[in-house]
Formats: C-alpha cells, sequence, structure tokens
C-alpha cells in the first residue's frame, strides 16, 4: 500500500531542496507510490519530481497517474520532454492517455508522437470507446507451431524486451491466424529439440478486439487467465490484454454500477479530484427527475386528503408504509443489481426469481402487516384499533410485495432491453415505490373505513 | 464465457444415455463450463458427468463447483472417490472446500486426508478466516542466491509440476527468509553460468500471512503482480496467493459492498442458490429495525398533526420532501462508500470531503429548493402560496444538505470506528432522513404559518 510515511518523508525532502535525498527515496519507491505522492504536490513540486527520476521511470510513474495530473504534467514539460515521455509510453498506456483527450487537444499531441506511434495509436483509437481494442497492447511473442523449442526459447528472449509479458506465448500461422497461447513453462520444461506444436493443446481463449472490455473481464475472470489474447474478427492475432489492466477494469465498471445504483450516474473522475460544480451536474438531474416521480406522490396524497382529513391517524403511518415499501425495493433491486453484474443469474433465470422473490416478499411483507397492525391496534384506540390495524396490516403486506417486484423486475427489464440494470437505481424504486405505495394505502383505507372517496 | 450452447448440448447427451458422445463433449468443455453446467443438473447425473471425467479433471472440476454443490457430490462419492478427489486438490482449494464446512462435519472431513494433507490443511485452516492464510497455496518455487542460473532452472523444471503457477520464482535464505521475487523470464534471459543473486533487484511485493485478504486485493491492484508472497511475521516465506484468486476474493468483497448498502446484510452465496427462507431471514432483520426508525417518522408526523388539520396541503408535500431529504443522501452515501473500499478516499480526508460536499449540497438544496417553492406558489394559491412557496422552498434547502451531509458523514463515522463503513446502507440514511426531514420540515411549517404547536 501507498506507504503515508513515505509520501510524507518525500516531500518533507522536497520542500527542504535536499536533491540527494530525494533522489534516494524515489529509487527506494514504487512507482505507483511515486504517482499517488505527485498527487499530493504543487504543480511545480510534481514536475521536480519526475525530472529526478531516471528516464525509464519516469514513464512509468507519469502511466499511473490520474488523467487530470497526466495531462497537467504534460502541460508543464519542455515539448521534448513530453516527445519522450510520449514515445516511452507502453501502446495500451498510450491509448489511455490520448482517449481522455478532449478532440481539439487530442491534435496537438498526436502531433508529439513519432510516425510509427501515431500510426498505431490512431489505430488503437479507431476500436470502439470501452472496447477491448482501446486496451490491448500489440506488443505480444508470437512463434510457429513447426519451429523447434530451441528456435522459439531464442525467438523468445529476443523478443522479451520489446513484449509486455511474455508469461504466454502465442503460436500463429504465417497469416497471423492464433492457434493456441503456450505456457513459458512449458517452453523451458519441454525438450530443446521438441517441435512447438507437441506443446500446443489449443485450448486457449481470445476475444474480438471490437468486444465490449466487461467481456473481457468476465473471461479472465471466469477462466482464472493471466494474458488474454485479442483478434480481429477472422482470427488474426492482434495484441494481448494483461490482468492487472482488466482489474483495473473490473473496479471502474463495479465502480460506476455503485454509481448508478446510488442515482448519480456515472463519474468517470475519481472523487477525490471531482470538482463541486461537477458533482453538483451529476447528481441534479436524477435529483429533479426524482422530484417530478415524488410530485407525483403528493398528487396521489391529495387525492386522497378527504380521506385524511376524516381520519388523521393515517399519516402517521403514512411514512412507515411508503419507506418498507421502498426498503424491500432497494434490497431486492441491489441483489439483482449485483447478480446480474457478476453472471450469478441471467435474464432467462427471471421467472425461477420472480417465483422465489415473490415467497421471500410474501414472508416479509407478512411479518411486517403483522408487526405494523399490532401498533395500528395501538394507535386505533378501542374505536378504531381493529380496522385501524386491518388497514395498515394489509397495506404493509401489499406494499412489501410491490416493492420487491419492482426492484426485481425493473433490473431484469432494463437488462431485457440492453439498457444498464444498474440504472434501477435504490432512489428511483423507493420513489416510483412512494408512489405506488400511497395510491394502495389510501386504496385499501378507503375500502376498510368508508372514507370520502378520492378527488381525481 | 458459459457457452450456454454446450451446457445444452451436453445435458441432452447425458439423457439419450449417449456416453461416447458425452466423454468427447466433455474433453472439449472447460472445466469451469463443465462446472457450470453441473450445476443445471440433477444429482445423479452431476455425478455420472464427474466420473466420466479423467482422474486429473474431476478435481479441477469440483474446484469450481459453488461449495453447495462440493458439499452434494462429495457425499454422493464412494468413500475411495472422495479420497481421491479431496487428495488431488490444490491446498487452496482444499482450504476453501473445508472452510465452508460445519464443525460436526468438518471433523469427519478431515479423517478423509492423507496425514500430510492432514497437516496442511490444519495449519492452513489456523489462519484467521478471511485471511492470507487461508487462500495461499504453500507449493511455490524457491532459489539460493547463490545458485546458478542453470541449477535454478533445473530446479525450477523439477518442481514445475509441483509448483502452482512459476511465473515468479522466490530467492530465499536457508532459513526460508523471503529475499526476493525474479520473474521466470529473467532466467530465461540470464547467461546460464550467472549467479541467480545478480538477478535479484530486491523489488518484491509480500503480505503476512495473518492480514486481511482485503489488504492483499489492495497490494496485487495497485502494484499490478500475477503472484503475492505471503511470508510469517518474521518474512519467512509460507505460500503464494495468485491474482486469480485474489480476483474472485474481490469480486466477493464488493459483492459484499453492494449487499450491505442495499439493506440486506451479506449473503455469502449465490443468489441463484440461496432458498427463499434464507432470504428472508437476511432481509427481515434490516426492515425490521428500519420500521422502529419509520415509527419515529410516525410519531413525528403525530406531533404535528394540528400542524396538519389546520394546512392540509402541508401534506402534498411531504413524500417529496422527504424522498428528496433520502435521494440525496444515498448519492452521498453510495459515493463515499465505494471511494473508501477503494482507496479513493481516506479517513483523513474527511475534513475536505466535507467541505466539498456542502457546497455541492448548497447548489442542490438551492436548485430545489427554488423548484419546489415554485409549486408551492401555484399549490398555496392567492392566499397562501407566498408562504407555502417559502415553507416548502425552505424546507427542500434544509432537508437536502441535511440528507447529503448524513449520507456522506456516517460511512466515515463507521470506517472510524473500524466498522464497514457499507453499513451505511441506502435505506438506513433514506429512513433517518425521513424522520429528520419531517421534523424540519414542520418545523418550519409552524414557524412560517403559525400553526398550532407540536403536541410532544
Amino acid at each position: 500500500m501507498a506507504e503515508k510515511g513515505e509520501i510524507i518523508e518525500l516531500i518533507a525532502l522536497l520542500r527542504l531542496k535536499r536533491d540527494e535525498d530525494v533522489a534516494e527515496k524515489l529509487e527506494e519507491m514504487a512507482v505507483q507510490d511515486i504517482a499517488d505522492a505527485m498527487g499530493e504536490l504543487e504543480p511545480e513540486e510534481r514536475l521536480g519530481v519526475l525530472r529526478a527520476l531516471p528516464v525509464e521511470r519516469q514513464t512509468d510513474t507519469f502511466s499511473y497517474l490520474t488523467s487530470g495530473l497526466q495531462r497537467e504534467v504534460i502541460d508543464n514539460l519542455e515539448q521534448t520532454e513530453a516527445r519522450r515521455v510520449l514515445a516511452e509510453l507502453v501502446p495500451d498506456d498510450r491509448t489511455a492517455f490520448l482517449e481522455n483527450l478532449e478532440p481539439e487537444d487530442l491534435e496537438n499531441f498526436l502531433k508529439l508522437l513519432r510516425p510509427e506511434d501515431l500510426k498505431q495509436s490512431l489505430k488503437l483509437l479507431g476500436y470502439p470507446e470501452e472496447s477491448m481494442g482501446r486496451l490491448m497492447t500489440p506488443r505480444f511473442v508470437a512463434v510457429r507451431p513447426s519451429w523447434t523449442v530451441a528456435r522459439a526459447l531464442d525467438h523468445i528472449r529476443h523478443e522479451a524486451h520489446r513484449g509486455e509479458t511474455i508469461n504466454f506465448v502465442f503460436v500463429t500461422d504465417e497469416r497471423g491466424h492464433l492457434l493456441d497461447a503456450v505456457k513459458l513453462k512449458d517452453f523451458i520444461l519441454a525438450r530443446q529439440d521438441a517441435k512447438v506444436e507437441s506443446l500446443m493443446d489449443e485450448e486457449f481463449y481470445s476475444i474480438q478486439a471490437a468486444a465490449d472490455r466487461e467481456e473481457g473481464v468476465q473471461v479472465i475472470q471466469r477462466y482464472d487467465i493471466n494474458t488474454l489474447a485479442v483478434t480481429d474478427k477472422n482470427g488474426v492475432l492482434l495484441g494481448i490484454v494483461t490482468v492487472d489492466d482488466i482489474m483495473d477494469v473490473a473496479e471502474q465498471e463495479t465502480t460506476e454500477d455503485f454509481q448508478k445504483l446510488g442515482g448519480t450516474g456515472t463519474l468517470n473522475v475519481s472523487l477525490r479530484e471531482a470538482t463541486p460544480g461537477f458533482l453538483y451536474r451529476k447528481r441534479i438531474g436524477w435529483l429533479m427527475i426524482l422530484v417530478l416521480v415524488n410530485l407525483v406522490s403528493g398528487l396521489s396524497i391529495a387525492m386522497f386528503e378527504g380521506a385524511i382529513e376524516a381520519v388523521i391517524a393515517l399519516v402517521f403511518f403514512l411514512p412507515l408504509i411508503i419507506a418498507s415499501s421502498g426498503n424491500a425495493g432497494s434490497q431486492s433491486a441491489t441483489l439483482m443489481v449485483r447478480a446480474l453484474a457478476t453472471g450469478d443469474v441471467e435474464l432467462k433465470d427471471w421467472l425461477r426469481l420472480w417465483g422465489k422473490e415473490f415467497s421471500v416478499a410474501l414472508g416479509l411483507g407478512v411479518t411486517m402487516g403483522l408487526a405494523v397492525s399490532l401498533i395500528g391496534l395501538w394507535r386505533g384506540g378501542p374505536e378504531l384499533g381493529m380496522e385501524l390495524a386491518m388497514v395498515v396490516g394489509f397495506a404493509m403486506l401489499a406494499v412489501v410485495i410491490m416493492g420487491a417486484m419492482l426492484g426485481m423486475l425493473l433490473p431484469f427489464i432494463l437488462q431485457r432491453f440492453n439498457m444498464d440494470p444498474a440504472t434501477a437505481s435504490t432512489p428511483l424504486i423507493t420513489s416510483v415505490a412512494d408512489v405506488l405505495g400511497i395510491l394502495i394505502y389510501f386504496s385499501i383505507a378507503s375500502a376498510i373505513l368508508t372514507l370520502p372517496s378520492p378527488v381525481a
């Protein structure tokens, strides 16, 4: 983990201008921790730290900065320095930097690239956003089936400095079609004069460059592999994506799910770095939409104002009833959204889950209905007790079932129409459950208590 | 991904009793997919599939079954078969199987283990639950600094079948202290007569066996490593944990966060497999606690029954005001819980974030307050309009700020007292925000509208 002590020490040394000690300290630190420390510094100091690093660590450190800081640093560097950093970034990190730029800036930065890097970057940026193509690096080691292990190992040694990872060596035909992925370990265990094809088992996993990165997460997670091959639609090997990049994607995707479920939409930036104005804009939209939903709640209540005036005790139970409905709905929506995201449940399971959720909700509703009807008995006193108990008991039963069904089905319906199930945010479920809860509650009350009929 | 076609085909072949085709189909399928398919079958068929597999794939497939199915399968196997499956499980998968058993069953299963496996399993189970020790496998390849690369490679070749992964080779001293972790690739690139110590850079990551597995997730995620060394407190290498196991842990931990945030507590089993009774028990607890909170809402309203009877229009705005407070609170709680979980924000940041959240909430509150006061103007009509607009506008401003502050601070406070911040579930935040919202709303109404004073 980020050693807080290390970061504080580094800052102290920097501010004391003890350059030699700074260099020594930086040598001890991991690039991830240096990048973290840079986040705590002033822009000028950040530049100082970067320049105090040996050339090859500059780029590594740069790749771990947040996109906001990457932009700031590169803007403040001399052009020759910026060129060097961009040239030395590995292709997937370069794509990550470039894809966060505004279109007008992108052009300026592309001008800084070497011709071969420019060509490669344009190709990688040509894949759809959030696709595997955007994540992959075209640096991999490929051998032919007809080679001997000795020749393959020579080739691996030669290419190892270029390749990002060689835990897997890929076997391709002369036209680049992926034939197999073989563990480096197998090359070491094999006899030197054996043919590469004798190591092949044709058990390998690959994904198309245009595929969504979430698919890549699922393949790597499911099949426990370290390196996933990315091909074009004809099976020609284009690049590889390593598990560490996939873990970062998985974390981001999960964060997006959390944020959607919490009703903020996706931020796509660190909460630390988000400005208040940005957070305001992200959050106000959903809140205002929910205001509209809740206005319907108000209108529903207004319909029953006569009933409320006749039996003011009904208002006592109003927050309890509608909140319980929303709470049951939040529970089931959260369970469903997560289970859909991890692949634990799938669309085709909806009927089975609907049945299960219904029986759970029935149990929850009966328990809570009984509890609240006791309160109704007490609250209603001798004259109104029995009737009020019935009203609130049945209303609770009905709204809990309704809320749970809503929370369970909405994510499924969204998924069915290829929308993100997490859009069924808990605030949305709660607000819709409020409206329906009010209507159910007062309808039951009107039926049992023979109250003035609603005003439409 | 789980090929649905494959699974259906397998089931069809099984039911047609075409044993040869079943064997052939199984040969093509990945063990993960076979395990998945087994989940869709009847217990007898499951056993049939397992027995149709070659011995070494039986254990692999078994390790990918859910804990419920593992138990069922092992109970149905002959004792000799069960012994063999347990003997061939890799140590970390064996720990995972054993730790899910009830204490009385555990004893019976331990009896099936070979003496050396029993000793090892007891040792691994001796580490705290959810610790790195429970996840690790003691199978790793270690070499000495004084060896030549050639000798080390011989040793690696010899041990490779035992070792779970050899992407990293560990360098230890004669007493087992971990000195370094060197990539297998470096051994291949090095000259055969070079010493192992010439490959060492002493840049490696390790974690203690007693450490929480979430720490392991953070180290692997942060430093992009495939294999994490696990040591005792003296730095003696005990085992390794690979990134695929860590990804599974990360997924589980995130699922727990989702479930807590959604107000269900943690399930610890797949939603598909959870029985209705289990789901009921998990969910009813929180719902009943929330009923108590919501009862306070009811009591708060009852205090203001006089005010409501005097100005029944106040009830129209009640759901809108209290829901908005809960919605703003859900947004900020979700953002905070996730940011704390990913390490994006830390405890020490609370003051900075509090300031930021306050300014965001102020913006949200003003916008929503203005919107709702327009509705108040319309709803109140010529006599009451201005006053009602003021009441609902100010109330909205106040409750949105209150909700957002509550949602932001509660996770921090829980974390401060070493509780899981996700315990600040959105239903809890919503329900508490309801109570406070009602009090704020009617207090403001009483102040502005000069209504009957509350009945305590």
